[in-house]
């Protein structure tokens, strides 16, 4: 059961070793995984950043609480939100399924114009909450596709959006950022890595359902 | 390159063979692998509901659009967020950590004293959107694990809640249903197992930032 076996190896890293830097080929399977992370509807409303540069993971440090993960990982990835979830938005994605599938205009037309629909009926806030959804998704997706790859990482909530997208400048490029994780290679002194896992018992977590 | 070999083998799927069963060893593979998925602070707020009995699903069906997978797969996944959030709720997470951990209680309590004061503060529609983060989360890692594991899935958003609720008496186990995913085996004649994903470009997918 290699799959379990990769869960039960990772953990929320408190210490990498500096010094171990990701490959290029690790990184390049984590921006492909990441792009084929499944979305709501398709839409994809979730962008990677992908940081390597210590004198930026310094700064995003210090807007992250101190948490040293930030400066001392090989990479840091920042999920950000789209903040422009409009028509021209969504007929951008149905011009690229009739692009990669052929689909004839006739057949998408119906759904899109559900969608655009759907979507100038939500608010703001709405959106935001719906995009900020898939980010988690996507990192739910990254955390297990790091620990198959042998790559360590810590997902985190905490640290300051407004400074991130600050130092990022994310509002040039549209974006907010939503969730961090640093990833590289735990530190061999980390005492985190040798605490066991706290789960509930299986049993107070998966429920068979029976009528 | 496996993983990525995995991920692009997934697809939602629109059509199970509805004669094809999940065996017990892969049914309890996703039970274990569900119970692992990280979660905030550690508190795991999402439950896992296991339905295999085609009556309920015939009813799930109904109320979920009437998709077809909800009663075609072998089994339907429902991703539950806890209702009752509370002081207590937390004391019950930092007593795990103290018995499987060993931790100390005077180690534990400025956190924990931490947490239930920041929960005390959260209104109910940010606990439950924080603990729907989470379920998010949790099927991001589930889809991935389905992926490797050679199941097949089909996320989705599009259900009644409320009806769910009341199918499956959630109110009396204080959860509510937020996310569901059918898994089992892709029919042979589903034509979109045959179609090309539909992908942004890697590079307006992530972005390399530099400084």
């Amino acid at each position: 059961m290699e799959i379990i076996k990769a869960l039960e190896w990772r953990y929320a890293v408190k210490k990498f070793d500096s010094s171990k830097q990701l490959n290029e080929q690790k990184v390049t399977m984590l921006k492909n995984a990441f792009n084929l992370t499944a979305t709501s509807y398709g839409l994809q409303p979730v962008k990677l950043l992908v940081i390597c540069d210590k004198s930026v993971q310094k700064k995003l440090r210090a807007a992250a609480f101190n948490q040293a993960q930030v400066e001392d990982a090989s990479h840091v990835l920042i999920f950000c939100v789209e903040k422009g979830i409009d028509a021209e938005y969504i007929r951008s994605y149905f011009n690229r399924v009739k692009e990669i599938r052929k689909t004839p205009e006739n057949i998408l037309e119906p759904f899109q114009n559900f969608l655009i629909d759907d979507f100038e009926k939500k608010s703001k806030e709405d959106i935001y909450n719906w995009a900020t959804n898939q980010a988690y998704l996507a990192m739910g997706n990254m955390l297990t596709v790091c620990a198959l790859g042998g790559i360590d990482a810590c997902p985190m909530e905490g640290f300051s959006a407004t400074d991130y997208d600050a130092i990022l400048d994310l509002k040039s490029k549209n974006l907010q950022s939503v969730l961090i994780m640093p990833v590289g290679y735990r530190a061999e002194d980390d005492f985190m890595a040798e605490l066991k896992k706290v789960r509930k018992p299986l049993e107070d977590s998966v429920i068979d359902f029976n009528s």
